[in-house]
């Protein structure tokens, strides 16, 4: 295990220099691949733009950090990145998480966020340490999603209704909606319900039956259904305002211009107050590995989906996600990653290579600098609805039932995250997870695959067989220990039996390989035979285990076919041990130890009975 | 897994009604046992007293505290218990966790978590939860016990010098040392000095070489050297003191007589204030848990060091050491357990059956109504020596040479155990090194053996072969897809090598139970058999990574052997799997898909190379 750590000073260097994935596709950057490009591109910053200013509404940011998050990604990524369908900007789960860490200071924090989660990003990825993502098995991230989907959606409840009261977590939202019902606003309602509607008529567009030149009219119109909703909403809102009275609460006034870049860790002067840099990162705490973990572990699950069979590049992807989010955060951005959504979206839109983040960077841009006064009469309850809808397909119902009939034990995992995140929060939720499964791995660890069986083929002299099979860990040392001492006391006791008795019992060796003969049972002996070939792993306190084995069993033990690297660990433990490495070599040793017992080349002789 | 806790209702009450293993050796109790028993358990009393005494100041409690902690268990056990050698009274780690849980509160908090670690340990006892403790490896257990003991012989320090401020964890203790360096007792140290040497000394006369007869002398002053020394210590001091001048610290008033039973759950009353029940259970918190756990942990522990290769029954064991507590706590014990040393003692001095435990308990008895008075002039100095000679032989530093020699990876845990323990407390500690435990079985798992071979022997159509082994679990998912990916990447490589050389490499087959063929190396071709013989657990995770595989192979796959249950599994995520059962079938099945090699039993029209 400790050679993922044992890279010579070169491989290290080829492993930390940056390499640009672009070199690779750039040559041959076709006129067809960039149209392909630009449609994506463009599809993709209709929904990016809406989604992001939403987004960071959910982060607890004014609705230009949005547009600032979604600037650099996509000019990043089309250097680094090495999957054309991700697109890197603010996702759901991020900006939550943003919120979590940062709620109840200012924008500064969560750009001091995701410049230090950039940095941990790229650390990680040269550190290898993407492999870490493989300790969060399926149920734990499904669990996961689902949980933070509905706290997302339980977040937007307020915009939907028009309340505004201040809550964190998923329990603390539905006490507050239930405390202040009496204060929903008729016409937010309204318009949200109205949104949601369109919103999921319009997304199933695309699953109507149509001849094929409608079908891709239908199509454009599910995958603009944000831009859409969001217009139209604005549109109407337009209309309903006067200056006097406001039906619906509105977005309004957003900053327009590109954001000026500046140093992410200097202190945030407030106004009022000012906080050092070493004081803010006391605040963000854990949220400085929380954010870099969720976001690694959701960006390669993307790209690995996406990766469409080819060996996905994990590094590379986690460098590219890091420096987009450090080089996002000189232009203001809080923390970014890549985005289920809007990846599909990319890749139904026929993407070829990742410089489609050109086109929808290019957008962003233009969007900021010209169409933010455009964005003032957008109603929060139209954003409100845009996210839930997004987030809601997320919860994923369907798992519960594919666990049951595959692996029933994978529902505990499942549901523990799933209430743990709910109940605790979605990063406490996540780690207890993790825990739950490593104990469960642990508890099928108690009881190790342990073949045991009394070999009595005619081929070999009579023995005990033990058949371990991969690692034997700590968890399953007492298991085969007890094992062992009971096969040895019902031996005693079946000997003791079989004296008595003295009656002939004829059974069939059940050995298929050897030919099938049918011998008499012989007084079971205590001669142990440990079949090594197929064990991979021993620790310290199995060996303590074996020894004990050793020393307690009454009769010879014989280990067969063990490895170099098992003796080794035998031989530091116990002294005295018998190997045998050869099918012949172990005949010899067993019909030394059993001399009652003739040699079994003349088996007739020891059972009596002719061959079948 | 989950069949552990599928039992009848009947089984399940054949557990839980009350085992009383005295009614198995009472019958036929001689008198040469009765002889044994009442050496043996005279021989613990004389350890015993002075160390309850002792362990009670460790425990922040007065001293008769300790005489009533090791009254009741011995009588208890030797109804329930089944190991002669072990005595329940008070020992050094469950007293510095007392202390750690009851620090800053009277002894009625101690008393009611005696009585509710008694409750738990019989609940775990019936629910089975007895196997929980394979879940901490002996790494763990090692790293644990020597920073308990560094810890215990740590916070005597205080005693030894006779220096007295408040200290709880390993560094403040000794942080307060150096603060207080100024107010060192010279008396106080000098007498401590002396006890230590004493002790030291009279330890290793056992060992020395002697004639037969002086060697019993020996090895009794051996056992008796800690009433040896506190008897010794006392009468010095009784001579030393004045009225007017203590030149050394006293243990002072102890109250006599036997403690009048009460009931250990009513509120406690303390002078000025009293604290309901609900209260006190909150204080102690998170001790309710690990207290029992410990206590099991350890009791179990030195049970199995002492059942001499007979399986123990460890449930009859947790469940007798839970009635020591409970019934122990009625008469103001605190927490007890068994303790190693006593049980080596009584083990060295010929015990024959549980019934030692009524001598010893009868002893204490004797004690606490007439000796307590002689104890008014026990320096405290003598006691604090009492304890560090007992705890500094548990730290055990052999164990990383052993663990360096018979597995690396296993010195991680113990290292982290070791360190967390005298960082943020033993208890924190133990349950960090579990999770540190589990981190390297999962990142084990990461990389599962897998063997992988191109077969071409000659018997079988060549094929791909893949013979994964033991368990596959979510964390090596990864690393079996990507395997395979690479394998199906080099074989594309290598035939396109193959067609441009087009060279004829001859090599030899390493087969050893067919006879050895040289043949030519085939083409490289696409089928993969998945040998599942010795597949025993597949997860939902893994099944997901199979699915990709299945999907992305260039070729076709056969799984061969698999049994039903993992069939089952894989045809709940994947649809048209090949099986094959027997070599026969395989062998059919595989020459029906490379149709342009022949059938296998004319080996040399494939090879166009004769046998060997």
């Amino acid at each position: 295990m400790l050679d993922r750590f044992n890279c010579s000073p070169r491989r290290l260097a080829s492993r930390a220099l940056p390499k640009l994935p672009i070199l690779r596709w750039a040559r041959g950057y076709s006129a067809a691949a960039a149209a392909g490009d630009l449609v994506a591109g463009a599809t993709v910053a209709m929904t990016l733009i809406p989604q992001s200013i939403a987004y960071a509404s959910l982060a607890g940011l004014e609705p230009q950090y949005g547009l600032y998050a979604s600037l650099v990604g996509g000019f990043v990524y089309a250097y680094l990145g090495t999957c054309p369908q991700i697109n890197i900007g603010p996702s759901a789960l991020i900006s939550l998480l943003t919120f979590t860490y940062t709620n109840g200071t200012n924008a500064d924090y969560a750009v001091l966020l995701c410049f230090v989660s950039g940095i941990a990003e790229v650390v990680a990825g040269i550190a290898q340490l993407g492999f870490l993502v493989q300790l969060v098995s399926l149920p734990v991230v499904s669990g996961f999603t689902s949980a933070a989907a509905l706290t997302i959606a339980s977040s937007q409840v307020k915009g939907l209704l028009g309340l505004s009261f201040k809550s964190e977590s998923f329990i603390d939202t539905w006490r507050g909606v239930v405390t202040h019902v009496k204060e929903v606003r008729l016409a937010d309602t309204g318009l949200s319900l109205l949104c949601c509607l369109v919103l999921f008529g319009m997304k199933s567009l695309k699953d109507q039956r149509a001849p094929k030149s409608l079908k891709k009219v239908l199509w454009f119109s599910s995958v603009a259904r944000n831009a859409v909703v969001v217009i139209l909403a604005a549109t109407l809102a337009y209309f309903l305002h006067e200056d006097t009275t406001h039906p619906l609460i509105l977005t309004g006034e957003i900053t327009s211009g590109l954001p000026s870049p500046r140093l992410p860790f200097l202190s945030s002067g407030n106004g009022t107050s000012t906080a050092p840099v070493g004081a803010m990162l006391r605040h963000l705490g854990s949220g400085l590995l929380v954010v870099p973990l969720v976001s690694i572990i959701s960006n390669v699950a993307i790209a690995k989906a996406f990766s469409n069979g080819k060996t996905l590049d994990a590094t590379q992807e986690i460098i590219a996600l890091g420096v987009c989010n450090v080089v996002g955060s000189f232009f203001s951005s809080f923390p970014i990653n890549g985005s289920f959504t809007r990846s599909a979206l990319s890749d139904a839109s026929g993407v070829r290579t990742p410089a489609a983040g050109f086109y929808t960077g290019l957008l962003v841009l233009l969007t900021l600098l010209f169409l933010t006064p455009l964005f003032y009469y957008i109603p929060r309850a139209a954003f409100a609805s845009v996210i839930t809808c997004a987030v809601l397909h997320m919860v994923d119902v369907d798992i519960v039932r594919k666990l049951w009939r595959a692996n029933k034990v994978d529902v505990i995992p499942l549901a523990a995250t799933f209430s743990l995140c709910l109940s605790l929060g979605v990063e406490v939720g996540l780690l207890c997870g993790v825990a739950v499964d490593a104990l469960l791995l642990l508890l099928y660890h108690t009881a190790p695959p342990l073949q045991l069986q009394f070999v009595h083929d005619g081929v070999l002299p009579p023995h005990h067989a033990i058949y371990p099979v991969g690692g034997l860990h700590y968890a399953g040392a007492e298991k085969i220990r007890s094992k062992l001492m009971k096969l040895q006391d019902s031996q005693a006791e079946f000997n003791q039996s079989k004296a008595e008795k003295s009656s002939r019992n004829v059974v069939k060796s059940n050995d298929t390989e050897s030919s099938v003969v049918t011998v008499k049972v012989p007084e079971i002996n205590n001669i142990l035979v440990v079949y090594c070939s197929r064990l991979y792993r021993v620790d310290y306190t199995v060996l303590q285990s074996l020894k004990m084995i050793v020393q307690e069993w009454r009769g010879t033990i014989v280990w067969y076919c063990a490895s170099a690297a098992l003796r080794h660990q035998l031989d530091c433990s116990m002294e005295g041990l018998r190997y045998c490495d050869s099918q012949e070599e172990l005949q010899r040793t067993l019909g030394e130890m059993s001399p009652s017992v003739p040699l079994p080349h003349d088996t007739t002789a020891v059972t009596g009975e002719t061959r079948l």
